[in-house]
């Protein structure tokens, strides 16, 4: 669970471009939200929206522009340069199923990985003109004001999000009725804002599954900036060897404190 | 199923005292939101902030003040002239689990009864200046601006909400789970605000339990004056002769499928 140490500091044009892309795809899914534009449903039963495929063919546009030479990773096209040692991975709508019904907790999630690292990541809450943003080594800014998080130590004190219980498959779903219910409450329907809460300090845990790569690498600099702990539910830091299950925690202590009670929950 | 004719209609100036109550309630819980004063635990595992209390005094004192005849039923003090014919209703903080983790989704609930009718129903959210105004006889207003539901006819394309699976139960989990795994999806974390996207034509179905008067009362003209339709789940008029069940639809066809559903359910 020891962080490795940065391997390729972020320049402030890097943040500023990253910041760039935020504010793109914020004009351009605002545009559509609340206006019915709703094309399909995935196989999965996950909405997809014009907007969904708009915001993110104009950041890949951006980025291939200006770094021509980094990787994209994206929700919904095919990964180009995957093997650059740069790499963004975005998900323009985080939430789609919010946004299609006009609830604006939905996000914009972009990451920057160096050598599968993230070191940076911006959670942007594009109808609520909310934004955090997670540099590696340096303190979380949230709506450019430094946060930190929760000192909660114990899961009976600790409020905690999922955005629902459908994300559990199998086993999973038993571990998280078996945590969730020692926290102080249980509350559903974050998305990606859940995670920008526990930065900011008003939420103790996040604990989900059934994740992909573009759902979780843009929180890891943001929560660790913050001073909360990410990772999966074996406690390996998210990138090249987690699964599909994330814990995000206000602190070290909370954080291992849950962790020992999922391995507690798995071998009983 | 049909409403009963209007037994005493709302003149402008009651109007505009319920949205004079909203803009107080609106004004003391924003002071309050995000400012870590949550002062202590309900038996039932709510949380119940300083805000909830000094809100519902606030709403209090001003309508003994202005109709010192009409009754008062709130969610955090006993009711005082309950026996009125004049009865508001009111919850200061719907959400009080958002409230409390600086998730910007709740509301306050304002409600106007006639002899036991809802006559007046106020959705209010403080945190997204968003606001729904539902009279009995007249078409509700979403920021000042007519809104309408949507026209979506059978549960299998219609979005479908309810604040958390754990409000529901004994049998009622059952009969919610059969009812949302046919939608198009299934959402969680709305509280009253899944009522208003509803109305205002982003969301199909609202199908929640284990509510109070103060939770759904106000609800009623908000989703009438839209073109919905809402009922506990026998299909009864939320008042007197209600149970803690609602559902709430965006047309009469999409409700009267729902409810033959329900009891096709039930009946297995």
């Amino acid at each position: 669970m020891t962080d490795l140490p940065m391997s390729q500091p972020i320049d402030q044009s890097l943040v500023r471009f990253a910041e760039l892309l935020a504010d793109t795809a914020r004009q351009i899914t605002l545009r559509h939200f609340r206006c019915l534009d709703v094309i399909e449903t995935k196989e999965d039963a996950t909405p997809v929206s014009v907007a969904d495929r708009e915001t993110e063919r104009a950041i890949r546009s951006l980025i291939s522009l200006n770094y021509p030479t980094h990787g994209i990773e994206g929700e919904e096209f095919a990964a180009t340069q995957a093997d650059s040692p740069w790499l963004w991975v975005i998900d323009p709508i985080d939430g789609t199923k919010s946004f299609v019904t006009g609830k604006p907790t939905f996000g914009c999630l972009i990451a920057l990985l160096y050598e599968n690292e993230p070191q940076l990541g911006i959670i942007d809450m594009p109808a609520l003109s909310e934004r955090w943003l997670g540099v590696a080594g340096q303190t979380t800014q949230f709506n450019s004001a430094t946060c930190a998080t929760r000192t909660t130590e114990n899961l009976s004190e600790a409020t905690l999000y999922a955005t629902t219980i459908d994300m559990f498959a199998g086993p999973q779903l038993g571990i998280f009725d078996s945590i969730s219910r020692r926290a102080r409450f249980r509350h559903f329907g974050g998305d990606c804002y859940a995670y920008g809460l526990l930065a900011a300090g008003h939420v103790d845990l996040v604990m989900e599954a059934g994740l992909k790569r573009h759902d979780y690498l843009a929180l890891a600099p943001v929560i660790k900036g913050s001073g909360g702990c990410i990772s999966d539910w074996r406690g390996e830091p998210l990138g090249r060897y987690s699964g599909d299950t994330v814990l995000a925690s206000a602190n070290q202590r909370l954080h291992e404190q849950v962790l020992a009670m999922i391995r507690s929950v798995q071998n009983e």
